[in-house]
């Protein structure tokens, strides 16, 4: 069914007019000043005065599902969707992880299963891979005309995730020829475990322990050793969750200085949080145990800057949800057991409306760009997803920038028992959300089901 | 009439996709898949297969009918906008320019009156203030409640159009209360002004002196020095047609360390023509006499990465033509005679995609974003000019990107005996320009009447 | 008659270690571990056992019975030179300003009339050129052979010091010539001149307003100017009193990147003292307004660092008394009538050696090395001064590295009714100070006679 | 026998003057005008009339009789020092390195054999870990009461002396207890063994894909990495042989923006070699085959400003020579059998005068104070090494400024067939040299008896 949606601001990543949308079945048909003439009978007719009309959000790290530290993240593909959907998320890209051993299809297989029937967003997958040789090596090709074209590995998690500096760059050369993405976890993880066991051995096991464990200098070491395997690969590195000027200080050298693109996803977390949530009484602290660790707020300003002068492409959430009863306190004795990660994937656009936009750190357009387009441009989607033009899906989001709220996990729609911003004062919040074409969230109520979202079959990158 | 442009590649500053214009009158009415529906009778179609459609570009950087240096600028605003048009810009911003001791409302009437009745394109206007006390700033609120909310200074030209940097800072304290602009003609008038002395002391009268008493060293300063001042009285310069690393290094410390934005400019001639030209024999170098000089191939690489990283917003020409005979050669014996300035009005579109997009340089949609959407923001013109959008007047370029040409004076469009850029080849020219809505130049025919082009009444600055 | 120095620590710009000096009439004869069997009959044997045995001092910016905003600085060549030997410093460099319109030869003969017969220190002059024209020029090849080898130009008080961009950049050409050094005011006086008729317009007449009509932005702005300046005339400058990072920035980034030498001084208020001065209640404030003010404590670490990693080679004084009763306060209504300047010329090594060495800002070799030995060399009296050497002028300090102490104007020597430093704790002090081998300081008591000073006759730099 | 050395000028790292030195036994007794009244009778009087008198220089990277790559480099402890102190070399400090599961005390017990009644020049040893764990942390203590207290670690050379993160990060704290100091050989390791691989797979075989197996951003890479490691430690490291600019930077913003000093050391050959050695035809690029491998030309230029910028503060040889013929053509069919390491340790000072201080890169004070002050005080052997004064050891180098040679093997004293420098003009040259007051070179001659070289035990750092 044809929707008609008038009155709204149209937001793009470069353009801010008055205008109308025509969707017709799940795309876009048409922008204009008056459609009318092209509304199908019986179209839906949607006042989108004072709202604005974006692209839907694309969040491309997630964690779904997801078997870590002997628990598994509190979310699946159905509850996890559906937060995001309500925050204003309708493209989801979660990571399928190679068990060591094992083929990285496996995973994929395994992750498949996962979303299936399940997600009510559109998901792809990049592919974790922990342990790189030959025979994964061959697997590659596949994978990438698969449409799964970026390849993640991990510089930390000694002895489980981590891979060493020899796979990463025969890696990054495939990836090259592959015209695959690859993303990385920065921090040393040599420097987290010799600290980890330092403090442990030293009694000292409380949350605060994990941040003194993983040192922002540790983080920028590592995004400037990718930075320089990518560089002699001749080839790019996306760097997750950046969370420190030591990190931020090295694209913007690489970018200005080497003349080498560098792209960097930072998270809503990084930008409004400080680590004295590691000071607060007794186990707290334990709900925003993740890697790399919140930082300070020098480094929030850092980040925010980094975004505005475009260094920062992307925010992306790393929605790892783990409750706090029952998960995060098997760690209560030591914090090396507490599983690592935190919900957020409903709050993204919403943190960055109320605490980037509306301060002034960054533009209506900046907003869309670092949320929807660059996503979808950097990882294989455009135009098919990111931007509101004829022809694209439509993945509309009805933003109603004058709501007010307030972030709990009460009013949360994730599973999981706690917000990493509760208590976050919001102004603007989506008042309707698309995907291709099909309501999502309309009037505050989920009217999706479980299972429209489609696997997302990416282009390889050029 | 309606004009209904089907199958071209839609390209704005940040999307690029296939579809369709529909422009009702003078705007843009619809971007869509399909359009077929609300195309009035009667209305022309237009096949775009295989060219790109894009925003008229804007050149906010123009000198016609200027009498300068005992002389004029040999393109008055007819034959000055025809040549634009054709080179597929279809708004410009002129300068009027106060007389010491007279008012900037005199100047402004002045050259409504050399304007009005001829130009072709759409028209804006500076004031350039050469002369700042309490009598001219009392003038300021009209001048900017006419539209004319950008003012210019020079930091160069001692003795004529140079003001201190007293009068430019009291400037600057106003401009910010009228939300007007400040662009600045960055040189170190001094410094010119006594290596010129020198040299012509010395009998160094060639146009190859010309350069060397304009010291990219110079150029850096003054702009350096404008930033402070800017920083100091809290309000953004916008720095002219930036032609050396020297100046661009001050604007990405400004921007980056300084967290205090400063705007750039720089000119096709500064991103592909080289110093060597002063070293040709003869007087023929006195074709590029202009200020600031042309630079070194070093500086041209930088240029290139400011606008690549966005420190440089805006590709203007700075076209201010003279004749070679007749004009330049009353500098024969004396380089500082030679009046200042070159033709260029036509080319810079076609010159930044042969050697910016099509060499990797800049993106298509970086390319848009300097000639057409970031001169319409940063001067005021925004949505209603810069852009491919409902509600847009519909200035569009047809461009091909195929067609391939060498530019030559013989078959540009302004009036003046020789081209900056002869020999050059291209790839990629306009085939079809409108303005607002009618037809410009079409199968290579220059089809607009004399005096079609309007007053463009600009927006203050926030 | 010999002196024969035992036991002492003996201190240069490069080395640190237990030994003996012998002293023979003005100059000394020997270093070593045990001189005793060249130590001539009647020598005077000194114990120095733990006690530092530097080289004397050397203040190359004082400015002693300098006329200036209708009165005179307070101290005379007679008073200063005695509080700089019992501060350690043995010798001195003074400006001989030349008068508008008149030669800088009457300059120098006037200030050779007020220091001879007086100073107790050897002395030498900078002639500070506020009026630069042919005959001028013309007088500069004849005070070089003088001995009088740099010039100082204003870059700030616009209307009586100033000079402009042209005229210092044909003295640099002039002085590249002569080998003479340039050294600087580096502050834009346009800009002070507008904030200080804004502020006093606005009814804003305290010494708060001295501070914000000399902003730091501005120092920087001349700073780099200056420098610009310096690269095109391919001479180097001298900047004197820098207060900020604002200014060393740009020495930092010229040494390093543009491989253009530039020196620097800044003096102890800058890095002892910051701006809560200015806000002390009442006409406080007036006895630290000078120019450039004193800064914030960001400032203060930036200049720390800036000498101990080489970009400020010299700690000077600016010594430029006016007593708070009489003269001060001739601008209890209007800042801008407040004689600039303060007392500090005793003050010098006791602050830095307390608030540089023990606090592990700076080495004790780099305490002799900007105190002493740069001065030496940079200035033209290496190895004549500035350094402990086997036929250099025995001026020595016995510094006694223990001492405690406290800064108060009672117990200064200058003639000024207050202190600049008042209530500073000192470890350390001169207990004895030798000049050209004479007893100028000996427990405590001042020794010298007034008129034992002589004109130094400095080297052209190369 | 005492040794009255009259009319040379004396250099140290900060002085320069024409003096005299009276050597008594092994020490320097006392610096003059005139010592004559203590000149013991019969003591040797030198005219040094035109010559410089300089500290003896020090040699903190020598490999003598190292085994390595199934060879051992050609020099033993009695050739390699003769050939050193006829470079002008007075005292060396070699590397005692560890066997990978031995501890080590053995390896120094081995070295000291290699050394005691061979040595003719002082030498000191720094121990190499290859592989850290418990065991060795606790013989740590005592080995720097012996007076070994710096320890070497390899970034690079994976699966022999590379040790990881994690072993180093511990190592640092281990250190910082003793007040030790850790120097580094900074190439990425496991990038060398990918290409290294690669190349070999590829039939690459020739000394050229040596160079193309080491690039200067793997260099630069683990630069950055030991940094970061040093500061998260709070400790510092000594980056040994650096090469290029990529890793200089890294040195530079460590100790401008981030505080954090680091010693930096680099060689002759990386400042007057450069990259087309390897291009030579046949197998003669071996005799460069060294890690790191020599760069480019603008690398040279860059360490050169290090120097005299003060970021490079030592410059040492790793003079570790192997035959061209039987050793160096082990790798005849294979690169990386290539013993690595050239010949240089009597080439050093030579080389620095000539393109140093008289190509004016550096001044003949930093001449010294590269060469023998700051290896003296960085390593704990200040002031009994590394300058001219009274007490110091008499480690004097009488050096010729104008004597003209050029380098070749036939006049070196390596045992090594070929000179790394061969054909190098030179001007300057060690006219004499005492080690310990003892002629090591008269007239042209070398004096001194093998075994005449002391062990050096040095001070912990602070």
């Amino acid at each position: 069914m044809a929707k008609y949606i008038r009155g709204g601001k149209i937001i793009t990543a470069s353009d801010t007019f008055i205008g109308e949308v025509l969707v017709n079945g799940s795309q876009i048909a048409a922008v204009g000043s008056d459609l009318r003439g092209i509304v199908p009978a019986g179209a839906e007719e949607i006042d989108a005065t004072g709202l604005y009309v974006m692209p839907g959000g694309i969040d491309v790290h997630t964690h779904l599902d997801l078997p870590f530290m002997g628990t598994s993240s509190s979310d699946d593909f159905e509850t996890g969707t559906i937060a995001a959907a309500c925050g204003g998320t309708t493209s989801i890209i979660d990571f399928a992880i190679q068990e060591k051993g094992r083929t990285v299809t496996e995973a994929l297989n395994k992750w498949h299963e996962k979303a299936a029937g399940k997600a009510v967003t559109d998901y792809g997958f990049h592919v974790a891979i922990t342990d790189f040789n030959d025979k994964i090596a061959s697997e590659l090709p596949g994978v990438v005309r698969q449409g799964v074209t970026s390849f993640k590995c991990f510089m930390a998690y000694k002895g489980s995730l981590m891979i060493d500096d020899g796979q990463l760059f025969k890696l990054l050369s495939e990836a090259r020829k592959l015209g695959a993405l690859i993303s990385l976890h920065c921090e040393n993880g040599e420097i987290i475990d010799v600290l980890t066991k330092k403090f442990l051995g030293e009694g000292k096991t409380s949350p605060l322990y994990h941040e003194l464990a993983h040192p922002a200098i540790g983080e920028g070491e590592a995004t400037h050793r990718s930075i320089a395997l990518s560089r002699m690969a001749g080839h790019p590195v996306y760097v997750v969750h950046m969370s420190c000027e030591e990190s931020l200080k090295h694209v913007r050298e690489s970018t200005l200085k080497n003349n080498h693109k560098v792209f960097a996803e930072t998270c809503p977390q990084y930008l409004v949080l400080d680590r004295s949530v590691y000071e607060k009484p007794g186990f707290e602290g334990a709900k925003w145990v993740m890697s790399p660790p919140i930082r300070t707020r020098q480094d929030q300003e850092a980040l925010w800057s980094g975004i505005r002068n475009g260094f920062i492409q992307v925010v992306a959430t790393d929605h790892c949800p783990f409750n706090f009863s029952g998960q995060k306190d098997m760690g209560k004795d030591c914090f090396a057991k507490i599983p690592n990660g935190a919900p957020g994937i409903e709050d993204r656009l919403n943190i960055l409306h109320t605490y980037g936009v509306l301060e002034g750190k960054i533009s209506l357009n900046q907003f869309v760009e670092v949320t929807a387009t660059n996503p979808a441009r950097i990882f294989g989607m455009y135009p098919k997803k990111g931007t509101i033009a004829p022809g694209s899906d439509a993945d509309i989001v009805l933003f109603d920038p004058t709501k007010e709220s307030m972030i709990s996990s009460k009013n949360s729609h994730h599973r999981c028992d706690y917000s990493a911003f509760e208590g976050f004062r919001l102004k603007g919040k989506p008042a309707g959300v698309l995907i291709r074409g099909a309501w999502a969230l309309k009037d505050g109520d989920v009217k999706i089901k479980r299972g429209f979202g489609q696997f997302l079959k990416r282009d390889a990158i050029k």
